[in-house]
């Protein structure tokens, strides 16, 4: 196997062993085409390349990976020869899972935080707690929240029932995302300057937020995914 | 009984039968002093007053009724003597689970209206549905209603349990008719001028949306009711 | 002259006096095939149509009018032969600007109906003016209708200059229609369920605010033409 | 002089000269006690606390001063006594300016680095300012940017009149962050996991932008200055 592949999250320098979606049938169709392997770091074509200087989810490595000649015996392959590409749209829908999960703990983070700040912390001869200026952000962040586990929780048990369940994994990390971002950014207003500083425990947040419009598809492309699935795939019961 | 009352949803020209939370013990707290009783508008205390000239939600009549010397029989009493808050606060959560479908119905509407029509109207040589500003609108309503709809029926699996469902009955109203507004809003502007036009059906839902912000509790209202729970009743489970 | 023109405003049953912009050289491509003739609504070959039913600015009717071999000399042609369009284009500029100052002025309405209202109802044993929600809404409709207003004024004295004006109309238009909406919405809310009545005056802002974002152009062609005009044209003066 | 003073600004190891606002008369009111006085960092009762360790804004360091004893003679008092808080509402209001003017800069920076990078960066077959997903956003950093850049003028140009501007530099500071922040986001997205990287130029931008919501007044401080303004100052020239 040769190549290289960029922005692996927990890939470099992290891992001990790679699942690798290889070309092996070159002439076929994108779908038909590639075979899943399963690569040790210790494979002397492996190589580890440069970690990303990120913003944020500086907690694991995102970075790029280099194969050169690496052999792979036959009995490292997972699934069937050229059925790698089902494998690999499962894994997505697995990994939009965990995005939808990072988003609600971001979520609660932001929540538990602020309530315990705002319970301590005097302004205006009272607590925080009692301002409504605050207490229209907690509304919000909570009710994010709530929205975001459900959404999370439904999909999972449609899982759990072996029915398909990519529209519900996508909202979930599409709509979790907003929520996220949104509620680290009230938690940071909430503790004023303390906010902005790396001293206290919201800004990473609200860095980490961020990094769910990104991975595992973009922004703009999940939109168009659950629109297609609404529109041209009849998906009546993404509509519950 | 005497007295008036106004912005009767269904409460005026249309009802044959009302529920009164009238006072009872006058010397006792708000919360210990009133008794619901059944009023029928045929007894002669009873008059309707005029109806409101809402911008929406025209299917049903809100406006005023008045109550001079009703006289009503004890054997048309509701729940035991100064117990009627209770049936009040009870009544005020169902309504919200009502606010919270309502939110839904009118999203549900929006976006079938809106598949409907993108999958006919042709714009710029093609079908409006293959539009990636228009797929972003409807992306935006299928998870709107998604998740109003998990937060209902969860409110309501909550409900079945007899477990409070205060908060979750709550954000489904409030929530919901942001939603719902968001959602409508798209609809009119998806259908372009006809969306300005009461031949089409969607500036109605655009109307009738914005009723879910001032029912069962105004906007900040319900806000402020969340944030207190989430801060002072450590409403963990709300939460999920 | 022959064929029919739908959506006009102030063109059915308001009007005396039309510029009607007619095909004269079908063979030329469209900029450059077009002349504008004055039509008078005597004219034997002129009928009005049906007017829309709209949902908001009922003040000017809008609605179809239909020609059939209307006969118009040649002294009541406007410009040269095939100059039609450039004539067009700059109505265009000169209805974005006014569609912008109907967005400030819808503004306007909702701060002012505001003030007097919070100035004056009791909420909660005192003024609504003290609440701190409130404040949020009105400082957020201020600084709105305070950015439209620098918007139009900018743009006109663009024009006084003679320099093109393009850009910055469309944004006074999409901009302000924004703000208008959304103030519009602000003040429904404030005046609670008398914001939902057609007795006070705030519900129609808020219908006729939603037309700013039809007319003179929808809402996404607009967003494209300024983004075009950034990235394709170089407006760096629209960058101020 | 006694005391010391946290967030300052360029304050900690990076000032030579400061500027003092003094309690002189503790026995009169806020307003008539304070006395401006220039300290020189070789003062030997002026000591450097620690620097904040700020998510963003991390080219001028913010941190503690502190003065223990700081002898200042009085050819180096600013104003007359008691008159230092004139002198710091003043020096608020040009801070609040160059907020503005920051705000502004940031947007201009996110829109020119959008643009060079997406008429660059080819996605799906072709170059990315032809997405109109991607158009979307740079109108709308387009005309936050235009409407901040006309607030910050319009106020320098009533400072020039020596005409009193509070609200308006208050307004370029207020709406001026939220554009600024949303500007950023823009930008970030638009560079895909290269936006998320500090090896390109937007994640700082996003990072600084936030600075803007506390600085100089914090965010609900600001709204309820313009509507106490609008409500009880009739400061009806800033409705212009
Ligand atoms: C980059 C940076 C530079 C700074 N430079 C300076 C400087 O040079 N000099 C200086 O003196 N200070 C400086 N500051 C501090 C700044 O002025 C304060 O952060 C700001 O005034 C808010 O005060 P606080 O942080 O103590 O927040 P708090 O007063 O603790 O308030 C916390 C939060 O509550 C919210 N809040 C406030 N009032 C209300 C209300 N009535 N209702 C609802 N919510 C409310 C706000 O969102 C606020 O963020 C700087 C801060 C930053 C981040
Ligand atoms: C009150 C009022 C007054 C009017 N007065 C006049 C008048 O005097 N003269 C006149 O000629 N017309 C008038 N119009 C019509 C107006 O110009 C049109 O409504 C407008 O141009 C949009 O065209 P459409 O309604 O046919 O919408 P369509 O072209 O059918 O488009 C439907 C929707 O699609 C969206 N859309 C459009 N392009 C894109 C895109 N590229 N990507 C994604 N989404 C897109 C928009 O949101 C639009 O609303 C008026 C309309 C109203 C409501
Ligand atoms: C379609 C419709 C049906 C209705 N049906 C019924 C019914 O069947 N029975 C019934 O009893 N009532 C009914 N109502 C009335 C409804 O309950 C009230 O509109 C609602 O409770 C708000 O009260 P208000 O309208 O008097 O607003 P106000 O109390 O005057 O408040 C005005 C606005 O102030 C804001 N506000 C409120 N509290 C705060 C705060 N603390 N801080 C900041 N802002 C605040 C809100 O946005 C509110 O809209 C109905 C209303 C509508 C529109
Ligand atoms: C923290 C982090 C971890 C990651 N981990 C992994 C990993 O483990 N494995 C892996 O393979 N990748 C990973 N990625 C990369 C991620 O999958 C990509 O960032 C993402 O797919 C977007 O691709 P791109 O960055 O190349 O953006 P581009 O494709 O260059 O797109 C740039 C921007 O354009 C917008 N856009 C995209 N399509 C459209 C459209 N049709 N219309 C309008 N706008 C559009 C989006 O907003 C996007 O951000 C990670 C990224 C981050 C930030």
């Amino acid at each position: 196997m040769n190549g290289n592949k960029a922005f692996l999250t927990n890939g470099v320098k992290a891992a001990s062993m790679y699942l690798i979606l290889a070309i092996t049938s070159p002439e076929k169709d994108t779908e038909h085409s590639r075979t899943v392997f399963i690569l040790d770091n210790q494979n002397p074509g492996f190589e580890n390349g440069r970690v990303e200087e990120f913003v944020g989810m500086r907690g694991c490595p995102v970075g790029d990976i280099y194969l050169s000649d690496a052999i792979v015996p036959d009995i490292d392959r997972l699934g069937a020869i050229d059925q790698g590409m089902e494998i690999g749209h499962n894994a997505h829908h697995t990994a939009r899972f965990l995005m939808g999960a990072l988003a609600a703990g971001i979520q609660d983070a932001a929540l538990k935080a602020s309530i315990n700040y705002i319970q301590e912390r005097e302004l205006f001869g009272g607590k925080m707690s009692h301002l409504d200026g605050i207490k229209f952000r907690i509304s919000d962040i909570a009710m994010g929240l709530h929205a975001t586990k459900l959404i999370i929780y439904q999909a999972a048990w449609l899982r759990d029932q072996e029915v398909d369940h990519k529209m519900e994994t996508t909202t979930a990390k599409l709509f979790g995302s907003d929520q996220a971002l949104k509620a680290a950014n009230h938690a940071m207003q909430i503790f004023g300057a303390y906010g902005y500083s790396k001293e206290y425990p919201v800004e990473h947040l609200w860095r980490d937020a961020k990094a769910l419009q990104y991975a595992e598809g973009a922004y703009e492309k999940l939109q168009l995914d659950i629109a297609n699935s609404v529109l041209f795939e009849s998906r009546e019961e993404f509509m519950l």
